[in-house]
This record gives C-alpha cells, sequence and structure tokens, in this order.
C-alpha cells in the first residue's frame, strides 16, 4: 500500500513509522518545513519526501492530513483536489477540522467547510500525544492501545472505510466509530476541559506562591495537573473557539461539581466528601480501564497522593 | 546517628532507606501492621523492629512519625513521651498534624494539640509521593530534588532543628522553612485543588461517556489528569477538613477563573484566550523550574498536548 503523509510532526511522523513497521506501506513525505522532512527521512519516517502535496498522494491508497490545526482544513481540501477516486483521505484533529475556519474569522463562528459529503473522507482523532513534538520524536508505537476516533458519516465509502480501519488497526489503536457531535462533546470533556483546568491550576499555583513570596515549586500531584498547561497557544486559542459551546457546558458542569464540594466543606460534611471521593475513585477506575481493588483498601491498590 | 521511623508504609520506608545508604543512620522501625514491619526489614529499610514507640524511640536522636494521617497526632504525642531530652521529632503530613483531630470529631473543627510548644518537635512534610503505595514501594532516592518542608517555631530548639535540616538535605532533598500558616495555604494551591479537580475531572469525563453512551477511555491529557482522582478517601477526607478554609478559597480563586474563561469564550476573544493561556504557560514555566524556550515556538520546547 502507498501512503501519503502531510505534516511530518511528532503524529504524522509516528504514523510514517506505524505504516511502515506495522503495514509493510511505502509511505510518501510532506511538510511545508524542508528540515522536518530531511529529519522524517532520516529517521525513517518516509521513504520519500515530495516537494508538493500533489506529488505526495499521486498513487495514494490512503493519506494522512497531519498538519497544526490551523493548516489542517486547507491540508484536506488540497489532498481531496489531487488525490485519485480510490484513496481515503483522513486527519488526526477532526474536532477543530470541521470548524477549522474559526479562529481565522476572529470570531469563533462556525463556517462550514464541507469535506463530508466527499466519499473519500473520513475524520480521524488517535487519542495519542506525547511531551515533545516534532518529527525527532515520532515513536513507531505511539498509537499502541490509543483509542483513534473515526467520524464515519453516512456519505463514506464503505470500502474505502474499511481500509482506513484496517490501517489504524494495524498501528496498534483502537479505531472507533462516532459521528462528529458526539466526538466533539466527548472531546471538551476527556480533552479540553483539562487543559483549562491546567491552566487555572498552574495560575493559581504560581500566584499563590508570589503572594506568599515563596519561591514557586511543585509536588509530584501538581506537576502532572499542569502537564498540558500552556500548550500551544496557537493551536489551542484555535481549538477551544472552535468546540466553544461543548466547552462551555464543560466547564459549567465543572463550575457545579466545585460548588457542591465547596459546600460539603462548609458544613464539615465528612460523609459528603467521602462519597464524592469514591465516586471520583470509581471514575477513574472507568476511564482508565482498571479493576477496583480486590481488597478493600489494599495499600497497593491505591492511586497516588502526595498527602 | 540513630534514627526511629514510625510507621514503615512508602514515606517511612523511604526515609530508612535514604537515612541507613545516605547518612549511615542506624534506623529503628514500629508500625502497627506487623507485616510492613517484616517487609521493610527485608528490604533493608530498617536495621531493627521494635514492639512499640517506647522501645522504637528509645536512644534515638531523630524520629519521624510516618503514620497515616488519622494516626499521625497520637504517634508524635507518644513519640514526644517517650523521647529522650537530645531528640528530635519530626513527621510527614503536618498540613493536617497541627489539625488532625479535626476528622475524629466528625466537624471539622479544628482541635489543637500544642506540639508547638515542645522545643523537640518540628513539623516536616516532604513533597515526594508516588503512584503506589506501601513498604514494598519505597525507595532511597524518593525525596532526591523534592522540596520538604519544615515548620519552625520560636520555641523550637535550634540545635534539633539544624540536625533535621541536615539529615533531610543528606536525603537529597530541600529542606524549606516555613511557617504553618502560611504551608497550609501553599498546599491548599499545589496540593489539596490539585486533588479536588482530579475529582471533578474524573467525574464529569466519566459521566460524558455515560450520557453519550460511548465505552469510557482517557487519553493523554485525561489519564494525567486524574491519576490523583480518589485518593485514599479516609485520609483525603481527614486533610481536606483539616485545611478547609484555605482549601474553599482556592476553589473560589479556581472559580473565578473559570468563569473568565468562560466570558472569553461568549466573546470569541481570541485575543483573551491566548493571552491566558500565555501566562499559564509562564506559570507551568516558573513551577516546573523550567526556561522559556529559546526560540519562540520552537516545537521541541512546547509543553505536550494531545490535540
Amino acid at each position: 500500500m502507498r501512503v501519503a503523509v502531510l505534516g511530518v510532526g511528532l503524529v504524522g511522523g509516528s504514523i510514517g513509522l506505524a505504516a511502515r513497521a506495522r503495514a509493510g506501506a511505502e509511505v510518501c513525505g510532506y511538510d511545508t518545513d524542508p528540515a522536518a522532512l530531511r529529519t522524517a527521512l532520516r529517521l525513517g519516517a518516509i521513504d520519500e519526501q515530495a516537494p508538493d502535496i500533489a506529488t505526495a498522494v499521486a498513487g495514494a491508497q490512503a493519506v494522512f492530513a497531519a498538519a497544526p490545526v490551523g493548516a489542517l482544513a486547507q491540508t484536506v481540501l488540497d489532498a481531496l483536489a489531487h488525490a485519485g477516486p480510490d484513496c481515503v483521505v483522513s486527519d488526526v484533529g477532526s474536532t477543530a477540522l470541521a470548524l477549522s475556519d474559526a479562529s481565522s474569522q476572529g470570531s469563533g463562528g462556525r463556517v462550514a467547510i464541507d469535506f463530508r459529503s466527499d466519499p473519500r473522507f473520513v475524520g480521524g482523532h488517535p487519542l495519542a500525544g506525547a511531551e515533545t513534538a516534532g518529527a525527532a520524536h515520532a515513536r513507531e508505537d505511539l498509537f499502541e492501545d490509543a483509542d483513534w476516533y473515526l467520524i464515519r458519516d453516512p456519505s463514506t465509502d464503505p470500502a474505502l472505510y474499511e481500509r482506513l480501519r484496517g490501517l489504524i488497526e494495524r498501528f496498534g489503536a483502537h479505531p472507533t466509530a462516532i459521528d462528529a457531535d458526539t466526538h466533539d462533546r466527548l472531546m471538551a470533556s476527556v480533552s479540553h476541559l483539562p487543559h483549562v483546568l491546567a491552566n487555572v491550576l498552574a495560575a493559581q499555583a504560581a500566584t499563590a506562591f508570589e503572594r506568599e513570596r515563596f519561591q514557586a515549586g511543585a509536588g509530584p500531584s501538581l506537576s502532572d495537573a499542569i502537564r498540558v498547561a500552556g500548550a500551544n497557544t496557537a493551536i489551542w486559542t484555535d481549538i477551544y473557539l472552535a468546540n466553544r459551546d461543548a466547552l462551555i457546558a464543560a466547564i459549567d458542569d465543572a463550575t457545579r461539581r466545585l460548588a457542591d464540594v465547596r459546600a460539603a466543606l462548609i458544613d464539615g460534611n465528612a460523609g459528603a466528601l467521602a462519597a464524592w471521593n469514591e465516586s471520583a475513585r470509581a471514575a477513574r477506575g472507568a476511564l482508565l480501564g482498571e479493576h477496583p481493588p480486590s481488597l478493600p483498601g489494599d495499600p497497593a491498590n491505591l492511586p497516588a497522593s502526595d498527602a
């Protein structure tokens, strides 16, 4: 199979590595940054580099658009314009994709770009990332065990969808069909709100140290909680605005939950706090695919803390 | 030097290992759980086990109370009752320590136990933890580079304080003098609020998956954000109530910050969101001791995301 990867950063580079090593594909790469392309070639993430999108997608059976969010819509449009009829075109950031012109309008308003009417297009979104961006950090196993959402529309060609699904499975990921609205609401909860709260935590903790005139520092729980704070401003401003309705709903939900904890604290209600903590423990287990401890209170099964 | 460790779980066991390996101390351990004591002995975290606190602290020059929060106050009182005049007595959870009877009152009310009048007592709080609790997971390097707060009161014996400070430095940690109120306010920001928000995130994400009738799963940013969700309920109910005034103030601060983000989203104000994200990025850098990227926009320097 011939695969084209448009944008060879961390995710695109990792797709190239996985496609070559795990699916025996021949991979052609394109990037607006020649240095990234050279790195991808040197690391074996691509077999060859193309001078433009038309050349990259010529003869490809599958195309992955992995450009930054702001450039993703145009990259997909260009790929669809040049790809043949027997080629599936996907991307890696579909939350913001369907809405990706929102930020260039400066208003957060939705501008419909109707990829979905093209039977060759399947929006994709791997839930995978790493501490470091860039082709140099690409890994063949980046998608191992990761959920990879695929937005299947009624117009999608079933055979092309199947080809993409099979490819992603060979990357080691779990392809999961989802509709666009459900996807955007879930992303607000599992990705966008966590980024917002990381920002809130980082800002309030830094302010607290300043107020106490104490040197700033973070223990393990805060370090983990703020890992994604202040992520790439251009990308995340786009994402927040593109998904703002769902994100506002998630913020309102979080605010209500904080008000409930606050009330339990004001009342000194140990029972309510304990029940709330236990239900968070169950939720954590469900989200991380953990089983509850076999012996209640078994310390080896307790989640971490830095009390 | 002879050191007594009262409670040989993850933190107590790691103190024993560090005291033996890094400070050449002879370590005597005590624990209400005989199995934990046997494990600590087997792993070399202690030289010998004592049948009770009086025996453990006899002849010790330094005592670390590392029992669970709910038992910490009584452990310190027992240690002070039996330790000699030339012995510094410290603990590892001083946020909740001075207030530790709060939860046993079931009301969150403060009950002053005046350790602070004893010149041998120095409240301590290492900002270190791990995924797994229990003596079996103790590590000699658990405190390497960790901040270790020491609450120095006017009544504290300067020579005993110095002895403790030197010992903690040899563990590889950074001993930092702090007063009790400042400590409690900082802990609300750097530890207790992160735990509260982890619980909130876990609960709202699990609810979102249920509402969408979708199988629960977490990408990298959510996984990190909920790592400490649902931490040991007994311990954390005590901690939340013991420090509730400072925690309520931190929750109110977080709620105000969420309202600000919400307003920027409603207005579609890309500039305000970008500025907010940049200031979170600076805060993250200050908290984690990172320098800003040398080249703005250098992808290798960008914090992680899972967009």
